[in-house]
């Protein structure tokens, strides 16, 4: 406890954006496997030596500072608000098509990929014989010529944290089914049924999605479709190898911090965090927080835009507080396809583009852009993000402390032991943040969420490398 | 850390509510003052021992088995949100009126109070000049015959926790001005001021709001000028005093869990907390909670809604978000008065109204509760509250939280020691909050909300004694 002046924010509206440096985070993870890493983990959840392990490391990483011995002028926002904004050119509510299907092949496949050696767990929960089932009555309804929609036979994957009947949902744990039962589907999985969607299976992930690398040592590791000894990134890891291998056109993942833009960008795929409030979350394992969204990850763009529409639709109670405006994507099927494009300004914020481990990856990244620019005649403005420190603090309070709510009671009624020990390490972590950081992560999400909407006065997208 | 089956809450539509037991809650407050007060203040701020001794006190309040070992099946409810009401009947906005005044005996008396043996410093701040001056304004105005409103040259006390310029805020601390200036009116008091009305000053009040007797060591306690050996109650001691003592016809004080309604029912005079996002807290110390809220102390109901009226009014963020429905008060001046009031169903949990220190105090509110019936033709529908000790847990869990995130930089920068011994105590066990117990807490929330919906689809009010 220091006895220096508290550090005091100016309030957003006096920050004078244009003036703000960036500041390049040092960040460090250190390696610990086997003994050391059992030994932290010892450390972590000890009720005295823990407190202080984590109040060093709390502090290390500036928590302390940002969100205890900092005067923040904004009031809280608990949940993400949103003025109303302006209507948007170009865009518009997409149709309906038709498209046939078929299932042994898919079935033949996902046997190969699992017998694999290393083997590629993608899937947690796979039955043939109920995929055999949906197909057949996809296909009857494509032989009586009335598929249901443009998604009528489409195989998708659900990620195992979102309720898919008859499946039980594990968030990839040993345990999960035991204290919570699957009766029917979550609303997203439910509207894609309703569109005869086929659905493959529960997909790996993470355990609980409390981590960004795929790495599950209770079903293994579903390894990256174009380098099997990379990692797919996570939490949506299974979602991302079963689209990037082409075994499903799209799948359904939960992000709350990348979950599903990580493993996306690094499977070369398309993932989409929806807006949050646009998707219904219950029947998700996680539908209580401010942060997660169900997501679709898909081969191309006009997927997701076609998987999305079908699961978007806020929940009842969502639509009286959240008064979301209506749904609407990009109009990519006009006939002057230059036009939409062409009026796009992305923003860019280069140094924080360019703060990645290996310049490989912006420059990739800037070759992009470039052709955007050169083909379709999009314009790059820089701007700028202030807080980016702040806004990684207040989220990793915010998703932290909403996932362990969940599972704190089972967590302290013994459960503790049957998470992984990378899991007991991030929620011994979450459990030391106090209830005055979380409401002080509150007011530093009313401060981002302002920068963001100053810089998006001036551009249409802001454009950055999805991973450094 | 138990290692038992955590306990599971129904989902609250499936609470057969009219099964439920009346639970009295086991309260006790042990009473410590000179050493053993500063030996126990001293424990609870160490950093180990601190945490050892406010976890105990944790789990004996029932506070860790309720937020950490319940599952708790709502989710959050991080501001209150409002499902559309239906209309109701016999309701009206007030219109104007007029009403001359004078100054110099309200001078004579504050002065002929504060000087009293013992002292009673109802107001923390009072310039005699400046209320000069704004009486002769006023009564310029009556003499042009052009007085603004009703409210016109009426004297009103502002709490020492809400902006009234040229006057500091100080929560009744000996030196929040210092880290806090003030620049303007709050803007409930602006409201006040564009009305005509005369500020007498800042009224005295329980430190920084933080408990329900007003005792006061920085500045003295305002007693209760019914009975000078008694507390007014807190945490509006000063605005409940002057109102109750004839010196002003209204005050305003802030209420998060009572200090309103505690004072205003010790004193004998009307006590309102507003619906909460109703008033606009910008210039208030606490303006970022879920649960506090400007409000009225007036000599009489038609008082209190004259003074409501002209301070309501969202702030403009809210008006989008909250969704606030039109200001309605009731229709007092109907020459039919019996058909408003004869209408009246007044819900009554009759174990938890007998639930009282003395049944002295419930008797005298069941006479008044009959009293309502005979007279008007009021009538009583018992009514069940459940879980009304996960109530008292969720909001103290908010309202400390939301009160030290303010405090947290200042108290950890060393003003830890200014503070009184009761309001450190207060927030040693607030530090003590995880921040898993804050989002529990508003599961908790929805939940109640939702009992309290169920109760008012069978009547109008719910009547309680204000304190047992």
């Amino acid at each position: 406890m220091g006895k220096t002046k508290p550090r005091a924010m100016r309030a957003v509206e006096e920050v004078d954006i244009s003036a703000v440096r960036y500041e390049s985070p040092s960040l460090q993870a250190p390696h610990l496997s086997g003994f050391s890493l059992r030994a932290f983990v010892w450390l972590m959840e000890s009720p005295i030596l823990g407190r202080l392990l984590t109040s060093i490391l709390k502090s290390q990483n500036n928590i302390t500072r940002m969100l205890q011995d900092t005067v923040i002028p904004e009031r809280p926002m608990y949940r993400p608000e949103y003025p109303p904004q302006e209507a948007e050119h170009g865009v518009v509510v997409l149709g309906d098509d038709t498209d046939p299907v078929v299932a042994d092949h898919i079935i033949a496949a996902v046997e190969e990929w699992s017998n694999r050696k290393p083997p590629m767990p993608m899937l947690i929960y796979f039955d043939a014989d109920d995929l055999r089932k949906q197909a057949e009555a996809s296909t009857k309804r494509f032989h009586q010529g009335n598929p249901i929609s443009i998604l009528d036979g489409i195989f998708i994957a659900i990620k195992d944290d979102i309720d898919c009947f008859p499946y039980p949902s594990k968030g990839a744990t040993t345990f999960f089914d035991k204290i919570r039962s699957v009766e029917k589907d979550a609303v997203c999985v439910a509207r894609l049924r309703k569109c005869g969607v086929l659905f493959i299976g529960k997909a790996n992930m993470h355990e609980l999605g409390l981590g960004v690398t795929g790495n599950n040592p209770n079903y293994g590791t579903a390894r990256n479709p174009h380098s099997i000894d990379r990692y797919t990134g996570g939490s949506s890891s299974g979602p991302a190898a079963l689209v990037s291998s082409g075994l499903c056109s799209a799948a359904i993942g939960t992000d709350g911090g990348g979950s599903v833009r990580i493993p996306s960008a690094l499977c070369g795929i398309v993932g989409l965090k929806t807006t949050y409030g646009r998707t219904d979350m219950t029947g998700a394992l996680c539908d209580c927080g401010t942060v997660e969204v169900a997501s679709p990850l898909a081969s191309s763009v006009e997927d997701a835009m076609l998987v999305y529409s079908a699961i978007a639709g806020s929940r009842p109670m969502d639509k009286l507080t959240l008064r979301p405006s209506p749904l609407c994507v990009p109009n990519l099927v006009s006939p002057d396809n230059n036009s939409i494009l062409g009026s796009v300004k992305i923003g860019k914020y280069t140094e924080w583009f360019h703060d990645v481990s290996d310049p490989d990856i912006s420059n990739t990244c800037e070759d992009a852009l470039n052709l955007l620019c050169s083909n379709f005649g999009c314009q790059i403005e820089e701007i700028i993000l202030p807080e980016l420190e702040e806004m990684r603090t207040a989220h990793v309070v915010s998703i932290g402390t909403e996932s362990f709510c969940d599972l704190n009671p089972h967590y302290r009624a013994g459960k503790r032991t049957e998470f992984t020990l990378d899991t007991r390490t991030s929620l011994a972590l979450f459990g030391s943040f106090t209830s005055t950081d979380y409401v002080a992560s509150q007011r530093i999400r009313r401060r981002i969420m302002y920068y963001h909407n100053e810089a998006f006065k001036k551009v249409d997208v802001i454009a950055t490398p999805t991973t450094g």
